[in-house]
């Protein structure tokens, strides 16, 4: 799967792109607080379990050979809405050299085409609480910020 | 798969709960418009894709052969959070008969643990912002209301 879009490249990630993304998640208001770019083995175990399960798309945006955002996009199927699949998305980040420039639109609505083209009749996610900026980001995509999204960690 | 708690049981659900979970998703405020139990073939399309994942368990509760309730969990493998893999738990319903009796906590408690062993880090669902009960049934478990919860339908 590749997709280019003008002149950034959607594609699947590989597992020497896992640094990169790592670097994302970890610049990042509260993603500083819970990420470990300096101990790679947990997250790459993990590049391993999602390159593994079929109904996982970890993406990478490209431009000149550089890493420069991320979604995850989950295919759940499901009984209920008439037996209809959902995609969930998860991870989201933009390089922060790139915020500001329209990425983060397309990044979504590259997601939500895919979801699409997956059969899925439903994209959704959360967002943190705080991050209002985000959810006017997503309210502009058409997005309806009809639920609370509930979270519990587990010890 | 097979758990029993007192005089119920949590079981992998097979094709043939299909019509006892479908009846349980249409009887409800919001199902109700959204659920077409007449027409049985998406449902049961879907139960085939749901059986095919691996990361997908749709569980039923029962007691005395009656299916009483059901949840569905989705192992989710992902990078952040150190490479933490999350439970979604979607579809959760209790049958009319049973509502007050304190299944529901059983039910979401069972998911918790369930995702435990499957190595989650995370449980996290969300609730319809008309389900005010709900909220408050959720944050007594011990979920934080942290999140807001976009979808977008694809028509």
């Amino acid at each position: 799967m590749s997709d280019v879009v003008s002149d950034v490249e959607f594609r699947e990630a590989r597992a020497a792109d896992v640094p990169a993304i790592v670097a994302m998640l970890a610049d990042d208001p509260l993603g500083a607080a819970r990420e470990a770019p300096e101990t790679p083995g947990p997250y790459l175990a993990a590049f391993e379990r999602i390159a593994g399960d079929p109904n996982q798309r970890l993406v990478v945006v490209e431009r000149d050979g550089r890493v420069i955002g991320t979604p995850q996009l989950t295919i759940i199927p499901g009984l209920s809405r008439q037996g209809a699949s959902r995609a969930l998305i998860e991870a989201v980040r933009v390089h922060a050299d790139e915020r500001g420039s329209g990425l983060g639109s397309r990044l979504i609505t590259w997601a939500i085409d895919e979801a699409r083209r997956e059969g899925c009749r439903m994209v959704q996610l959360t967002s943190d609480a705080s991050r209002t900026d985000a959810h006017r980001f997503y309210s502009r995509l058409g997005f309806t910020a009809s639920h609370v999204g509930f979270k519990l960690a587990l010890g």
